[in-house]
């Protein structure tokens, strides 16, 4: 059953590929009226799926894929190790494939693995990822389930928490410690999962009437001495007495920036990250982080996946939010 | 071609399965005389290598696997990214697997990979293992690189760091700083790895006339909790004034520990880990590490896996030793 002829099929009857493959597929999810419309266009230019082709890309491999960014980033190694806990005990393997944020090296992922090689796909997206046509061909293809980094546009269950609340949260816990120019190391910028968290860093601060000043925001761009560099001049010229990172990545180039600069945490600047770092409580001084609940929404993501697998019932427009917790340490002492 | 078989003619003939399977392949490893002796028994029994089933095998899904304890261990994540840089460049795939340092995994692991899902292996044996019957079963069946933690009686390329001089310098240090009970958390005790590590340490007390004592030496059990309790009743019980933590995972129960006890580190004791934690320079204090070439051995395994899929030619007895640094920081400071 190519994608190519469902592809056609959807053009010619404004659907979406994943709306026709579900009809063929007589899934629940599709009215009626749909379903006759798209059978009745498929007798017509005599497309048939092939059923042992449909048949050998469901529940044959026993492997499920896990394609997540970075598996040094401590988040998404304790995310793996929830998801293998589940396919553990389904008798399931767990492939590991790293994008290292290339969108390039995902698209050829996601290809790669519609050959039948999984029965299904968890995926947190590529920071590059701005496109998401990868995505709709896997849709009715393959089962797909998002984990933390999601991209909203896909009709597939996703696993996220709470970006928007933690960062406000973060940004509270801050202004309460007296900071007046907190600044904002941003990234995931084509991502909701980033979208929601510098939402939350500016509602925070319009609810405390301070002013948004732009220069102190400053967009990643994923290299490591890079960033450092940008951090620091970041640190010279806007003089920020509080930062929030949004990612875990970009927590150490402060403290490193820090040290170069003879400034001290929490004293002259004060610090929070996102981060499942272990060593956070052991750091000098121990980082202030928002933890998300890496092993549980792996642990979740895997069971929605196999409850899909096993055609139980799921909306695939669920969207299901964890709490992550703001964990206060020394680098936010007040 | 089934294993079994190629296990009886290497029973009738007292050969290894891997130089049966090597010179029904007429690899220029074996001997004529062997080549002759094997060939005549497989014809005696009728038995003939299924062309197609090895062609299956060499060179045809574009994809390596990498098996590894714990991608959350820096080493190992470093470890696969070189892996996976000499791959990419050769436009392969990699799967990482994860044993969690269980044996039966590993060997579920190795099984399920003999059915050509894969061109070739590279793997750092789980700690628990103390059989080898599964890497036996690859020999002559898929190419095999052991890197970091390797099997020793096994024919396979080996990629391994000094080791016992690591921790022969390591105790060294400690003795130059005055440390007279230095402590040693053992690990990986099975393996090669794990014995030249000791070596190094017991060798450097007798050369220097330190009496060697047992009840300094820890023998970890992979539990977080277990390792935390056992080493803060050494600190008590014995009082050492250094410690040599074997792998990374014992070194952070040690910082914990030295809390609970208001131990001062370095005063009051001493430490140093093998460790590629990103994070050691910022530590409290930072920590004085035995850092592995982790990235330079991904890429070294990798690179000779290629070449074996390239039918260059490799000896595979070679063992390949890279160097580890010792890194001086505040932990040691004296």
């Amino acid at each position: 059953m190519g994608n190519i002829t469902i592809k056609k099929l959807a053009l010619e009857l404004n659907l979406s590929t994943a709306t026709v493959s579900r009809a063929l597929r007589d899934s629940h999810e599709i009215s009626f009226e749909t379903k006759q419309k798209v059978l009745a266009l498929a007798k017509k230019h005599n497309f048939e799926p092939n059923p042992s082709a449909s048949n050998l890309r469901s529940h044959k491999s026993k492997t499920i894929a896990v394609i997540v960014p970075e598996i040094a980033n401590n988040f998404f190694s304790q995310a793996i190790n929830g998801i293998e806990e589940v396919a553990r005990k389904l008798g399931y393997h767990v492939l590991i494939y790293q994008t290292h944020e290339n969108s390039e090296t995902e698209i050829a992922f996601t290809r790669k693995l519609l050959n039948g090689r999984v029965d299904g796909i968890l995926i947190s997206v590529a920071s590059e990822t701005n496109d998401n046509q990868h995505f709709e061909d896997i849709i009715g293809q393959l089962p797909l389930v998002f984990f933390d980094r999601v991209y909203e546009d896909i009709e597939a269950v996703k696993i996220t928490t709470d970006d928007y609340e933690s960062t406000y949260e973060a940004t509270q816990h801050l202004i309460a410690c007296n900071c007046k120019k907190i600044a904002y190391l941003a990234a995931l910028n084509n991502l909701s999962t980033g979208k929601k968290r510098i939402a939350g860093y500016l509602d925070a601060l319009r609810d405390n009437h301070i002013p948004i000043d732009e220069a102190l925001i400053l967009y990643s761009d994923n290299g490591e001495e890079e960033n450092h560099k940008r951090i620091k001049k970041l640190l010279m010229d806007e003089k920020p007495d509080g930062i929030i990172a949004s990612i875990e990545e970009l927590a150490l180039p402060v403290y490193y920036a820090c040290k170069d600069l003879h400034l001290e945490i929490p004293n002259d600047v004060k610090i929070i990250s996102f981060s499942n770092l272990k060593t956070a409580p052991l750091l000098n001084p121990s980082l202030t982080t928002i933890t998300q609940p890496a092993f549980e929404i792996g642990k979740e993501a895997a069971n929605i996946l196999f409850k899909i697998l096993n055609k139980k019932d799921v909306d695939t427009k669920e969207i299901i939010v964890l709490k992550s917790m703001l964990i206060k340490r020394e680098s936010t002492a007040c």
